[in-house]
């Protein structure tokens, strides 16, 4: 079969693939990450490229506009090659890489992906410290054995337990057999000062590695996030609890689908599980490798990995088949995983090192989120509070120190800059907010740089922005206003927010009613879930004391926008606390401390899950919220003042 | 390099050598296991072979006489070809093959290598039965799972953790990723209706296996003992208690080195611990397959496996270094072994199946004789009793329900039938004990068959005859008298026990003076180590209530002739208990009962070792022990009157 070279711009990456092999493919086999929301069927016209050279055969879908078209504009999904090739793909179409956020990014407060969110997370998280006693996952006890006599002749792994018993109190303790060999060598050569790693291990303690001499100031361990579109890993001291580094990748797993169930679809496939748990294991495997390189350690280091995630992508992790959760009546394989060793997944630490996950409560609220409520500190509240996770699941907890009821609302991307014309991640670039001045729309970038597109708090910042300015209408219509320019492209009203020439994107920046009716069937479900939760405990609105907003939104959240647009309930704005990615948090605070692990498992024990597909009150009050702020204006008292 | 053919007969089993090479070393390569007692030092004699066809050079040492110099017999160990070779072993230099008892076998009372000595830990074991509630290694529980819904959601793992629940209370429990990663397809094609196997794992219990199905009534485990000489296996029904089936087999380890000193030593060699592991390892997987074919089982019901051995075995069992246990100031790597799986060690049964070890106290005591302890029931009795095993060290215990001091008193291997001219394992052919009527020897052979050689309880019977009979006097020195022929060979007073023609060993069955030195070397050893033993717990002989014997001696122990040499002290013959072998005893109550496991763990926790190499008291009490029966004849005031 004739093959032809592809070659990606700029980088000038080439593949050579068979005749009839569309461009997203070939792009996905280079490494080369693109954009592709509706899993390359050609709807969402994420995945634009612009051919340089060659021949290729293209359907346009009503997605590439005829100026483009002749520029060479095609969708990557549905271009496939004549000859050899050159294309460039643009800024815009990359789901790109992550910025990098070390100790020192941090200090020079650079803004990055997490950066004000982890402001709030830390302060969050010293409080929080006051209240789980350090104990991590793994700990390191230097100890200087007695040397072995006749009258002292217990055994050499007796002595080692003997020794840990006289600093802990620890019935049920073990060595594996891997250690055991080690022992007498080890112990002589290195003249019975030896350093053993504690292990927190399913309720017993394993004594995981031994080495020689005092290397017990060097204990480290890596929190991991593993959202369904970003993966986030922190490098942890786990003896003075600080954070040493952070990294963030794109989970890889996108370019088998965007969301949870196309990926338990794809895993179905022939070797598709696999697959997807590899490239997982691969990204996590070079977030480690960067972290401790950086900190100029080695793997071997690290003892202990804890990850967040939710019940999917816990599942993709460990290799465990997911088909079960995307069918009626959604059981997952598992819930609380046991603690493995890291190397059972393939993740390179430490080959003895641990690997523990935040429970999840069934297929559709997971450790993310439990990690979330453990961050949030919502489990030791008397009174009501809220939490909410706007990533794509957008799943909301209400509860208190007793009880806790969740759901999930399947509320799409958007917050994350997902399926939208001109969406991009928190990243330096996105739109963050803006204002009006001088009749003229201003905006505000993540980094203060060039504008790339818009990420979701800018989205929220932006709608509240244009219905007080009457720049669209409650139902989401655009207006023909003085403040920005509204047209009509390929059939659909849109707004230009930047237009191409003072945008980093090479194009407008732009929203249109398609974006907008996005966001309001969002906003609109996860309105609708708060809605159900405090009807479904018995509560009303005004009894909740305390919101919680998490998610990769951006690095601020107007919560005044928030209440504008209606996605969160027009409550006291002290009442909220926007906590930015609380699924990291919650990792982060489990692995260094166990009492913090079991918190979780007792937040997950406590809480119940409310299958809102199945929830009439959901279907009825649902599209009464497809409205700005709702359809009922009453319940929103303050915005009925400005709009 | 030269090669030669050397063919072993009578089996003509062939091997290709290069020039230089010895024909023990030959025969080990072949497989044919030939006795080695001092290592291939061309000391002790036993490795004597005739060649047949074929040039050789060799060097006899005296122990090869001159009739049979000119018949070609050589020692194996220090002959080596010149040609192409041809060379009988003779049944007498054979480790050779152990008779196999299965359950049919034992019906029948066909006389073998266990028989009498199974009946009574039978009868034993019944009576501690009552003591230990039923609680095995591993035990099968069929779960009916409801089938999930809606309103019953819990995952597959947690399902399965709380029906289980439901029937046993398991705080702890855990389940590897493997088990989990089959759970969903595995428990939805078997209709929610599954086995779990569930294994008690160092203080928590692990579901180690689920099945499709209904299969609690297949459950079996594997009861080992791991002597240096000789290995046994028990084929246990877990769930009905029964022993199924019994094989046992030469420790292919001897080829390398007959007791564990200079095993540890060639375990220092370049791959020597490996080469021993795994002989052993394949000896084990032999005799477990053979029960397992035996019963038409399969290697996957077979889920745990218990092993008893010294401590040295099970460091080999194990792959663990053993070196220090013979370096001042000897300390194993590991007495309480933690239960690992056995597929770790390549014991090829269920790959998920367990393998425990009874724990040893130290280098020189180990689970053998704490299993033996377990079987005896000593643990129980409020008065002082004696523990006695006859193996190759000779272990001697001594304790009540409060305390237990050990030592080990290197007895040497003449109780098994090792050390001596004629002597051989307690097996078909082995004569156990003589009588004198009509002024001439009786003999009587395990299996009433034609004798092989004489096995430990013959020897002690033999000595005992003789010394009443005055054929041989207090110090071992053979007289001329009316009854057997007393002759010199080599410069070696002996007696002829049964001649050429009536032996089925192809000569003279016979014991030397050198025979008699060694067997009060290790009366005396074992006498001196009970005293020592008494006079450190501040007892004497008279508190001595109950005084149990164990070992492969044969399938009967002439107590009043153990006591007339001098091995037992002189005390009411209903105070002693033979027992057999209490170490494959002990491991089968241990894989039935997590209580008597939790006992043998007790029993070692409160067992001292005594050092009897650093004793003054068995220093000086041991040269006066070398007299039949004593040096003292007032310490055997029954065996005066006799003498």
């Amino acid at each position: 079969m004739k093959e032809f070279i592809i070659t990606f711009l700029p980088e000038k990456k080439s593949i050579s693939v068979n005749r009839g092999i569309d461009l997203l493919t070939a792009a996905i086999k280079a490494g080369i990450h693109i954009y592709n929301s509706c899993g390359g069927e050609g709807v969402c016209g994420r995945c634009k490229v612009i051919v340089k050279k060659g021949k290729y055969v293209t359907e346009h879908r009503g997605r590439v506009s005829e100026k483009e078209r002749k520029k060479g504009h095609v969708l990557a999904c549905r271009t496939i090659p004549e000859s050899d090739i050159e294309v460039l793909v643009p800024e815009a179409s990359r789901l790109g890489d992550i910025a990098v956020l070390t100790e020192e990014a941090k200090a020079k407060r650079l803004v990055g992906l997490y950066t004000p969110a982890e402001k709030i997370e830390e302060e969050r998280y010293k409080a929080r410290l006051k209240v789980f006693k350090h104990g991590p996952l793994s700990t390191k006890l230097f100890l200087m054995l007695p040397v072995p006599s006749i009258d002292d002749n217990s055994g050499d792994l007796e002595r080692i337990f003997r020794e840990i018993r006289k600093d802990r109190n620890i019935p049920v303790m073990q060595m594996g057999l891997a250690n055991i060999k080690r022992l007498p060598r080890l112990l002589r050569e290195s003249n019975w000062e030896v350093t053993a790693t504690l292990g927190d291990r399913n309720g017993t303690t394993e004594v995981v590695l031994i080495e020689p001499g005092n290397r017990s100031e060097k204990n480290f361990g890596v929190s991991l996030d593993i959202g369904t579109t970003t993966i986030v890993a922190y490098l942890v001291d786990l003896k003075s609890q600080k954070v040493l580094g952070a990294r963030a990748s794109y989970n890889p797993q996108v370019d088998f689908g965007e969301d949870v169930i196309s990926r338990i679809i794809y895993a179905e496939e022939a070797r598709g599980l696999e697959k997807l748990h590899h490239v997982v294991i691969d990204t996590i495997n070079t977030l480690i490798y960067s972290l401790v390189k950086e900190q100029d350690l080695t793997l071997d280091d690290i003892t202990a990995v804890m990850c967040a995630g939710n019940t999917t992508m816990t599942h993709l992790l460990l290799k465990i088949d997911p088909a079960y959760i995307r069918k009626d009546p959604y059981i997952p394989a598992v819930n609380f995983m046991p603690v493995i060793r890291a190397a059972e997944v393939g993740i390179k630490v430490n080959p003895r090192g641990l690997l523990s996950c935040l429970p999840s409560i069934g297929s559709y609220v997971g450790g993310d989120i439990i990690g979330g409520v453990l961050a949030s500190g919502m489990d030791s509240i008397k009174e009501l509070s809220l939490f909410i996770d706007l990533g794509t699941n957008g799943e909301v907890v209400i509860g208190n120190k007793e009880y806790f009821l969740a759901c999930s609302t399947s509320a799409g991307p958007c917050f994350e800059g997902g399926g939208l014309t001109s969406g991009i991640r928190a990243r330096t670039g996105a739109i963050q907010s803006v204002s009006i001045k001088d009749n003229a729309l201003r905006i505000d970038t993540i980094g203060n740089t060039a504008p790339q597109g818009i990420c979701g708090s800018g989205i929220i910042d932006i709608l509240s922005t244009f219905l007080q300015h009457r720049i669209i209408d409650r139902s989401g219509k655009i207006k023909d206003n003085s403040i920005c320019t509204a047209r009509e492209t390929d059939g659909v009203r849109e707004v230009v927010i930047v237009d191409r020439k003072n945008s980093a994107a090479e194009r407008d920046i732009t929203i249109n009613e398609n974006d907008i009716k996005n966001v309001i069937h969002s906003k609109g479900a996860i309105y609708t879930g708060i809605e159900v939760l405090l009807k479904e405990s018995g509560y009303k609105k005004s009894d909740l004391k305390h919101v919680f907003v998490a998610g990769g939104l951006g690095t601020a959240l107007n919560i005044r926008s928030a209440i504008n647009i209606g996605l969160l309930p027009d409550l006291p704005e002290e009442t909220f606390e926007f906590l930015g990615n609380t699924s990291i948090t919650g990792a982060r605070m489990s692995i260094l401390s166990s009492e913090a692990m079991d918190k979780a498992r007792a937040i997950a024990d406590k809480m119940t899950y409310l299958d809102l597909s199945r929830s009439a009150a959901f279907m009825n009050n649902y599209s009464a919220a497809l409205f700005l702020p709702h359809t009922d204006i009453d319940l929103f008292p303050t915005v009925k003042e400005i709009v």
